[in-house]
């Protein structure tokens, strides 16, 4: 039985494809604590089935908002893509705090090593990160990003997934000297624990890494 | 019963105040999970009874790499006190994450507010801790910092502490700009809320932030 | 009558106050040359009565993209709001340019001062236009910005609203050391004039600002 | 029949080579506009034949002040150098507009895309003009810059060299990520147009960049 | 005598007021060593009375050049006007090392506080000596720069000048806290003692820290 | 006779190693002047043989402390390891100068080359010495580090540690577009004029740069 004062964590896929929001369960079970925040992840209707342009971006940005002010049911929110849609406007809405798991992964990951590397899924994007951590003012500590060049279902569901993941993640750490990896995608957790094997240097997933955030967030308040 | 499989969360005092040790461990109530990390809260038998100079700091350095060593049964550390002490020495001495609450309180800040303020215990201080934002490459965002001037004991337990806080960081909002506050101490996490209250943005303490950051990296493993 | 060859520029006002347009319209009056391009201006029909809040900058941001993607006798576009809404994915909906008059207004300013000032309409919205400077990587030279604290309605129409220029505009000098000052707003280039004179230093209006960047890129292509 | 009215952009090439002078006259015709400001495209009498090193630029700065003090028939001033040789001594020798290529090449640049190349003549010019961009607060979105390593004369004239231009260009786009390139030279204009075509992303002439700030300068005003 | 192998200082004053040149002199003495290199002030007989505007730094540079690259029997110079004229000129034109005093006493500065404060003579110097910090990359650890807004001569004679530096001195400790302060300009050094006596921090004339590194320079060569 | 007045300098090896202290010693013989500050070339006895890491940089922090506050006969310090250990807590145990190596190093390259080279012994030490630059606020003219990968024994002494250091200064100097190397180590002065000689671009030992400096220092107070 739930408690009535437990709290409540939204995670929200916001693309449609339900493989990605199962894995996005899947990835969070170890911080399912019996008397902590209840984790729901939820599909984003409206969402594309994948996230992969600046218009995909941008047509879920007011759905987050509308779903964002109509949950008060839930203390905290994670918007799990690692663009990040609609984050502020998201935050614009509600006095509770929002969580992007691309800001989430690299400020994680600022405490995990010195100088952090990103796994994009494809190399149009990097450009777009970077725009973005210039935004967030964490520029400084970024080894590199490198792109997988696979699409999101590939990587999520594809057997050559953590082969390509290991290889990328080589050159972040040897090539670029990163000593901590972001899995640049919401839909990569079961790779984490074997590319981290593989590479002998911290890999995070950004969403694991919201989701803790998340937790103290709504038990402290 | 603790089951054997039950990740620990080692919660160091560097300071040999008992007071502060307690404190931290009242911080912690809300994210003691039956099924979580055990976290325990210890203070450092050899530290000086405050750090306040940057001799306090290095006098605690080895003494906590040479507990971090020792402690095979802890799978990670939090370092509490906002001085970061011996935070990089610590990582030098285990592949198991090591945190430190400076770090932890500005990055979780980072993902609560565009600009963050520090209100620190003495003047003195300010110019270390800017130097170490320096260091982390995270001067962008600060809004600044201010002093309450006041000793880490007045701040603890005086009847005046949230009075004081609460002046300083009108400042830090009204002056500063600044949407989200850092309690820049390991010993000031009751006033945490009604400091929130009065101010109307965010305030955080930053053992609080560090150790939801340890859950993630414990769990996740 | 207009040559077939000739080249069209299309201003787009995203609010859908009719006003704003017309004021547009009268502002680039001195760039309509007799050989050179078209100049356009149009409000997005789709657009709220202002852009005063991040949710009336998403709301906007694929009626942008739309309009951008459906214009094939257009040769550039300029957004004419100084919260640029949506220039990235309008950018990705064409190889055609796309100015925004806020990254404009600032790229502009650098040529015209050491450091810049800028005249926001509203105090919440700098937080906004100071992550966007982040984002574009010229905080550098910003000298400050302040906020008049008028409705875009009463700035463009209002009687004060020159007499409370002039007083922003000289904090921005005396206070901030700026050299330059932009007109952070799509409504205000009626002003321009005068509020140069008042100050002594250069006074830049942001659509102006674009539009002579985009006659350089239809012209020269 | 020229108005009286008329506005006047005074067009300067620093160095002694009447082919470069007449390269900007070519380069300018397509912002010629009957109801425009004229434009006008002198060379420097006192100006070494190529402006290639650090003496060079120093030799013109004085030269070019004095030219900027007695002109009074002219609205705004174009030093068409990519060294911006005497741009501050210029501008404060008078209060109407003074540009320097250069420094409108990369501004322009910055709203044509994301981070910038440049094509420098030779390997030595790359120092100083690092040096410039860190002066101007604009290296954060610096691709690269690499060089011909050819002389002025030889870019300007020889048959090979957009050859090599397009050849470092696509070092420029592949190997450092620029999506947009500057001919960092003020003698190259003629091969703009077959450069961007060969590139498939933004090329700017620098001349050309400053002119288009000049027309919105004078028209403005 | 001096011994054949002894190096050699040259110490120009770019200005043509003796007056300075020997008040160079004499803030030199500390550091003419007997069997030290020989430091010879020298007056640029070409220069003007005083370095107020650009205009006269730019009209120092190529003599400066001309002087450097005719004294062989120099084995380092340094260039004692605090706005560096001609520095990077003269050390194209050299490969023996070439000091600015400015560049030197901020590097001095570095190496002695935290965040330094600079004494300015006018106010209209300072938005050039802040271009120089930027080109320098030195702008990250300034406290502050404020202007006593005297004429060089009253500062290097006037009764005064000691007076209102500590004014200006303490504005720069207690409101920018500054920790390290420079004076900006090369004919203040006989008031840099008392003005350090009065400050209770560190007071650097910029000459003085030029020949400190030129001495080095000459001697491990 | 040394005359009572004369000023002192206490450079300290913070390793136990007596060659390296005999090194420095050698190396600083050119700037030992008869009328000149005495310099003093010290073995701390607490410590480590070498320092190649963290947990040796903590042991000696202390112990210099100590030195340090109990030399009341000595005008300045010089720690003379790259690691620049308990620097800040020397300062905070005197109002003397206290320097450090790497800090005095990097301060004194950019006062002789645009973009600096670093020379490291060992890999591992690159992380560290970065965060230190980034700490400083001075990584903005880096042009690379590069390591030997030789242990401080080999370099001081090998025969091959020339070679080494020529390959690796060519690196820098050609890949990194570095204009002045640093010789990251204390025990590493003999071979800087060869060095020097072979690459053709200035070379500096960073004891031999902070000591310049603390002449300044001690002869001007």
């Amino acid at each position: 039985m739930v408690s009535p004062n437990r709290r409540r964590i939204l995670v929200v896929n916001p693309n449609s494809n339900e493989v990605v929001t199962r894995g996005l369960a899947d990835a969070l079970v170890p911080v399912e604590f019996q008397n902590g925040p209840e984790i729901v992840c939820l599909t984003l209707a409206q969402g594309p089935y994948g996230i992969e342009t600046q218009e995909h971006v941008e047509s879920v940005t007011l759905p987050l908002r509308q779903l964002v002010a109509s949950r008060n049911d839930v203390d905290a929110f994670v918007i799990a893509c690692y663009s990040d849609p609609g984050l502020h406007v998201c935050r614009e809405a509600t006095s509770r705090p929002v969580f992007g798991i691309n800001e989430c992964g690299v400020l994680t990951a600022l405490a995990r090593g010195e100088r952090f590397g990103v796994i994009a899924i494809a190399q149009r994007s990097i450009r777009r990160h970077l725009r973005y951590l210039r935004q967030m003012g964490l520029l400084d500590r970024l080894a590199g990003e490198r792109a997988l060049d696979m699409s999101v279902a590939e990587t999520a569901s594809g057997e050559k997934a953590l082969e390509k993941m290991i290889a990328v993640g080589r050159q972040l750490r040897d090539q670029d000297a990163a000593d901590v990896v972001i899995m640049g995608c919401a839909g990569m957790a079961r790779h984490r624990a074997p590319l981290e094997a593989a590479l002998g240097i911290g890999v995070l997933d950004p969403t694991q890494a919201a989701v803790a955030m998340a937790i103290g967030a709504v038990q402290y308040a």
